[in-house]
C-alpha cells in the first residue's frame, strides 16, 4: 500500500483521511441525520488511466469504493490497456440540470394560454431564476401540454454542483413568479412533477441531457487486445452485436455493459450522490473492428451527474479522493464527468475482453474458491 | 446518539464497527484490489418502520448510509407514518435470478434445432447447473430465438445470495454442456449476452423478476395525512397522476418517484451491490383516494437484488447494520427484500407529500442555508 | 345509405368516387407498380363530432374504412357523446417532420469539429434546404455525438403535405452542402440514420414532435356517462388507473387505449399513409373525476403524420373522404390533425364506457354470433 | 396487367373481385356500419419471392395494397434479391393471443390468496375458457400483482383466427368463473386491463409473443449485392450499426428499419386488422458480412397479428389476394405469418441498400418530379 500511495503524490491529511478515519465522524453530521456511527467502504486504484479530454487531460489513479472483488482489478485493466494504446479521448459534450414544475388549469385553453405567456416572459423567468443563485443560471426553457396539464421543462447550468438543490430553488422561484404574474392561474401546480428524469433512467435522456453528456473513444491496435485482453477485435465486435440485441430485446434504455459497476464505485468514492447511478447507468457502447484490424470502443453517457463542490465533496474521505485525481473543488466538475467517460469505456473494454476469453466466468470461479491470485488480475 | 444505540440491542462489536472503524480494514482486503484505504459514509437510522411481512415482521429502525442531508429525515418521516397507521404489508411475490448466454449459429435452422434440444434437454442442464452449487437451482429456461442466433434465458433460485457470482458459474456449466452434448455446435458462443438486465432498467422485469419482486403497502388516515405530511389525500392523488404522466413522457421505466435514494442508502448500509441501484430503481407506486377519503399508497418492485451472505455482507459495519435489522447471515434474504419494499413505500409518502406541501423546496432551501433545524424533519 | 348522403351535402362526384368506384382504377397508376386491381375497403360514417378547435371546427361526419365490424358504431357513439356535452377541445400544439443523417468521421474530435461547424453554419444549411422546396423550411437544428459519429437532427415544416418526400429532398441538399463545404470530411454518411422516428414508435415523440402534436380533451357530465356509456366517471377513472399501470407494466410507450384504431381507419380513408400508424399509435389519455363529479378525459398524440396534399389524397375515393370533413386541399392538413385528435378522443371514451359497463365483451359475442342488431351501438 | 395475372393461376371470380369491385358493396355490410360507399387502395405484386418455411414454401406474388408510391417497387426488389439468392428461411418461433383482466381487492394479502388460487385452479381455468371456442385454447397463466390489483396474463391459441375477439369471449368466461368461485371477491373487474399490447408496441413482446413470432433469414452473395443493391455488404453493415444506434437513441422499441410498411401495406390487401400495425411493427433486424464476404440478413418480429379466417379475410377483393398466396381459409395462419417475416425482409434489404447506394433520396427526388422511370426500380 506505501508504493500506492506514493504514486499519488497528496497531502498527508488527504491520506489519513482515507486510511486512519477514526477521528472524522463529528465532519459529517450536517451529511446525516439520526447517526449511529458510518460504514467504512475500501477503496482501490483502477489505473493508470490516460485521458485526453478537454477538461481532463493526464494519468490518473481513479479511486473506487467497492466491496465486489475484482471489481477494481478490472476497470484498472481496462485502464492500462487504454493508457497502453496512448490513452482515451473523452469530450464532454452538453451540460444541463433539469427540473420540470407542473401546472393544472381548468382546460387545454388555458393551458395553452400559460404556456403562451411562458414562452413571452421567458427573459423574467429567467431573471426569476436568477434572484436565487449566483452559480446556476437557467439555459433552456421547454414545455409539454398534455390537457389540462402543462409541464414547464426548465434547463440549467449549476457550475460546478451537481446542481440538484440549487435548481429546485431556481424553479421555486419560477413557479413563484409565474403564478403571480400569468394571466391564468393554475388550480394547482407542483415544484417538480416527474418529467425531469431525476433518479431514474429515462429514453429522455438521450436527445436531451441530464447533468453532463460524455462520449469517450479509443482504438486498441489487435497486438494489444491479444495480450491485454486475450482475445481478438473481431469476436469482441461479435460480442457486442449479439449483447446489443440481447439489451434491446431486454428493453433496456440505451445499450452497454456495465457502466453502473463503475459510476457506483466511482460515485461513491468522490463524495458525489450513488442514487443517481439510477439515472447515470444509461448510454451507449460501441465496439467496430477498423479497417486496419484494429478495435475502435466508444462509450456514450447522457447523464452523468457529478459535481465538485456541495454534497457528500466536503468530507474528508471523499475530498480525499477528489484530491489523487486532482480534481477537488471549483472549476473541476466538467473534469471529473470526463474521467467518468473514460472510467466507463475501461470498464466495458475489460468485462467484454473477459467474456470472449473465457475470463469473466473464471475470475468468478476463483472467487467463488476465494483465489486470491486472481485479484491481481480482475475481469468483471 | 447514546439514545439511539439504546434502543437498538446489538453487540458490542457490531456497535464499534460503526462507531469506530479504525482497526478494521484488514477485513476487507477480499473485497478490495489495489487498496488505499476506506471511504467512510455516515449512517443514519430512519424508523420505527413496522413491517407485516411474509418474512419480515416487527418495527424496524432501518440504516441508510448516505451523504446527502436530509435523506434520512425524510425516510424516517414515511417510516413513522406508515408505523402510525399500524404498519405496512410487504410481500415477497416471485424470485429468481437470470443468466442470458448467447449462441451463434451458421443459420435459423441451426439455431432451431439447438432450441428443441435444449427444451428437450432441461432435466440435464438442470442436472448440470446443480453440479456447481448446493444453493442455487435452475427454476426456468426460456429462449429467445433472433435469426441464427439463440438466447438462453436462465432463471435460478440462489438462497440467500444475490447470486450473481453463482449463476454465472452454474450458467458456465450449463454452456460447456450443451456445447459438449448438442447435435449442433455452435460457431462461439458467450456466456452473457446482455438479455438478463444485470446492472440495467429494463421493461423485461415487469412480466419476469430480476432479484426479488416486492409490492408494498399502507393506507394512511387522512387525518394522518395532514398532521404528519401536512398535506390531504385528494392532493397526494392529484400529484401521483401529474407525475405518472410526466414520467411516461420522459420514456422511464414504470412509474416511481425516488426508489434509488432509498436503495443505494440501504445497499450501501448493508453490504449489497450498489451498483444495482440501476436495475433495481424500476417499479410502480400508487396513490389513491380510497372511498373512506383516506390514503391508499403501493409500491412494486421487480427488481430488488438482495442477498444477506456473500459480497460484502460479512465485512464488520455493513453485517452491523443487517444485524440492527435482525436479518444478518442465513435464511434473511427474503426478509430483507420485503424491508426494501415497505422502505421504498416510506419514501414515496415523505417525498410526495413534501412536492405537496411545498415543503420540498423549503428543505432544499433550508439545506442550502445550512440551517440544521431542518434536518430533524427532513423531507426528500 | 341515401340518408346518410343527404347529411353530407357533397359533390355528386365524390359521392360516385366513394359508390361506385369502377371506373377510378387508371387515377391510381402513379401510385402503385405492378398494380393487379385493388381491394376495396368499406366506408362507415363517425358522427357528429363537435370540435373546437384552432383550424378545426364544427360538427363533422368522419370517414372511417375499415373491415373490423363494430369499430365505426364504436367510434360514432363516442363523438355523439362528445357532442352532446357541447363538442371538444382539439388543438394542434406543434408541428415538425424530422430527418436525422448519419456522418462518421474517423474520431470523436472530428465529429466535434463537425457538429460545431454546423451549428455555426446553420443558416447555409436553412439555405441549403431551401433551394429545394417552396413548402417545407427547416425549423430547428440538433445533433447527438456518439463517438466517431454525428447525427443530425434536422426539424422542418412542411406546409399541407406529410412531408416525408420533402425532407429527404431537403435533407440530401443540407448533406451535399455539408459534405462539400465542411472543413472535416465524414468516411461515408446516409441521409437517414434512424433517429428520426420515421414508421416505429418512439419515446423521442414526446419530447420533440414527429408530424403533428394534438391535444384534446371534453368534459362529460356524469348523467351523459350513464345514459350513453352506461357506466360511471368514477369507475372510468379506476379503470384509467388499472389500465395506465396495465400498460407501465408491457413497457409500452405512453399509455393510452386504442388508437391505432382510429387513426388506421382515418389514415385509410383519407389517402394518409397507413404505415404511418407505426409511429402515430402513441401518447397519453387521461381520465379524471371532476370536483364537480363528472367526467374529463383527455387525449395527446404527439405523432400524427397527415397532410391534405400529396401521397394518396388526390385519389377519387380517398379525396371525397376528405370533402366529406370539408379538408381537402391546401391549408387543411391542421384541420385535419385536430380532428385525428378529437376522433382518438372519441374512441378512448367508447371502449373505456364499454369495458365499464360490461358491453365491451357482449359486442364481441354478439359479433361472434353474427348479432346484426348489435351494430347499430358499437361498443369497441 | 395481364401478364400479370397469367402469373397468378386464381379464379376468375378472384380476378374479378380485384378488378371490377363494383358489384360487391353488399357483401361488407357485416363488416361495417353506418356506410356510405368504399375506398379503393390499389393492389401491386411483389415478387418472386422465394420462402422456405415450415408453413409456407414456394416462390410467392405478394399483393401489397397502397397509394404510397415506389413502395411494392421497392419490396418487389428486395424479394427478387431474396429470390435470386435461392430464398429465405422464414420460420414461425411461437405462437400466442393475450388478454389481461385485472381484478381489484382491498389489500394486497387479497390480492395474493387470489393469485394463489388461480394458479391452484388453472385446470378450471383452461375448462372455463374451453366452453366458448372450439378454436381457441389457453395456453399459459401469468399473473402480475401491483398492490391490491391483480393481472391475469392470459395466453390462448387461436386457431387461423387472429382471435382477438375469441380471446375476449373465452377471457370473459375466465373472468366470470373467477368471480362466482374465488375465495376473495374482487371490488371490481375488467375483462382487459391493457396489459396485453393489444394495439400497441410493447417492450413485453421480445419475451413473449403476441400473436405470431417469426424470423426470417438469407445470406446474399457481394456480387448480388452489387448487382441488385449498388452496394457492398460492408456499406450495408455499418449503415446497420449506425442505424441501430440511431434508433436506441431515439428510445424506438427494438431495432429495424421500416416493418410497417410491409405490414400496412400486406395487412389491407389480405384483410388482416391495419390497426395492428401499431403492434406488429416491432422487432430486430441485423446485417452482418459473413467471413465469405457475403451478407446476412435476418429480421425477427415477435407481435405478427394474421389470421386466415374472420375479420376482413371473407370479403371478395380481400379473399382474392390471399388466394394469390395459395393462403385462403382453414390451415394457413401460420404460413401467412412466415411470408410476413419474409416480406419485412424483403423490405430491410431493399431500403438498406438504397440508403447506401443513394437511391432513397433519388427516388424521392423522382416521385417529387412525377418521373415515372423510376417506378419500375422502386427503393424505398
Amino acid at each position: 500500500m506505501e508504493k500506492r500511495w506514493q504514486l499519488l503524490k497528496i497531502s498527508e491529511e488527504s491520506r489519513r483521511a482515507l486510511y486512519d478515519p477514526s477521528a472524522s465522524l463529528e465532519h459529517y453530521e450536517k451529511n446525516i441525520e439520526n447517526c449511529i456511527g458510518s460504514v467504512r467502504i475500501p477503496v482501490g486504484l483502477a489505473g493508470p488511466l490516460r485521458v485526453r479530454g478537454m477538461f481532463a487531460s493526464g494519468d490518473f489513479y481513479v479511486p473506487l469504493a467497492t466491496t465486489e472483488a475484482a471489481l477494481v482489478a478490472s476497470y484498472s485493466r481496462g485502464a492500462q490497456a487504454i493508457t497502453e494504446a496512448g490513452g482515451c479521448v473523452s469530450i464532454l459534450l452538453h451540460e444541463g440540470m433539469r427540473r420540470t414544475p407542473g401546472f393544472a388549469f381548468k382546460s387545454i385553453t388555458e393551458a395553452g394560454l400559460f404556456s403562451i405567456w411562458c414562452m413571452e416572459n421567458r427573459d423574467a423567468l429567467h431573471a426569476a431564476a436568477g434572484t436565487t443563485t449566483r452559480h446556476g443560471e437557467l439555459t433552456d426553457l421547454g414545455m409539454a401540454i398534455e390537457g389540462n396539464h402543462v409541464y414547464l421543462i426548465l434547463e440549467f447550468v449549476t457550475g460546478d454542483a451537481s446542481g440538484q438543490n440549487m435548481v429546485t430553488i431556481a424553479t421555486q422561484a419560477i413557479c413563484e413568479y409565474v403564478v403571480a404574474h400569468s394571466p391564468v392561474t393554475p388550480k394547482y401546480h407542483f415544484v417538480e412533477a416527474n418529467l425531469s428524469g431525476d433518479k431514474k433512467a429515462t429514453a429522455h435522456s438521450f436527445v436531451t441531457v441530464r447533468g453532463k453528456k460524455v462520449s469517450a473513444e479509443v482504438t486498441l491496435p489487435a497486438a494489444l487486445v491479444q495480450e491485454r485482453l486475450h482475445t481478438t477485435p473481431q469476436l469482441m465486435e461479435r460480442y457486442w452485436k449479439m449483447s446489443a440485441i440481447g439489451a434491446i430485446q431486454s428493453g433496456s434504455i440505451g445499450v452497454q455493459g456495465h457502466y453502473a459497476n463503475a459510476l457506483a464505485a466511482f460515485y461513491i468514492a468522490c463524495g458525489q450522490d450513488p442514487a443517481c447511478v439510477a439515472e447515470s447507468a444509461v448510454g451507449v457502447t460501441r465496439f467496430e473492428v477498423t479497417d486496419e484490424g484494429d478495435l475502435y470502443t466508444a462509450v456514450t453517457l447522457p447523464s452523468i451527474v457529478v459535481g465538485t463542490v456541495g454534497g457528500g465533496t466536503g468530507l474528508p474521505s471523499q475530498r480525499a479522493c477528489l484530491e489523487i485525481l486532482g480534481l477537488a473543488g471549483e472549476g473541476k466538475a466538467q473534469g471529473l464527468a470526463e474521467v467518468c467517460g473514460a472510467l466507463a469505456l475501461a470498464g466495458e473494454l475489460s468485462i467484454t475482453g473477459a467474456l470472449c476469453s473465457g475470463e469473466f466466468t473464471r475470475a468468478h470461479q476463483k472467487l467463488a474458491r476465494g483465489d486470491e491470485a486472481n485479484k491481481e488480475k480482475g475481469h468483471g
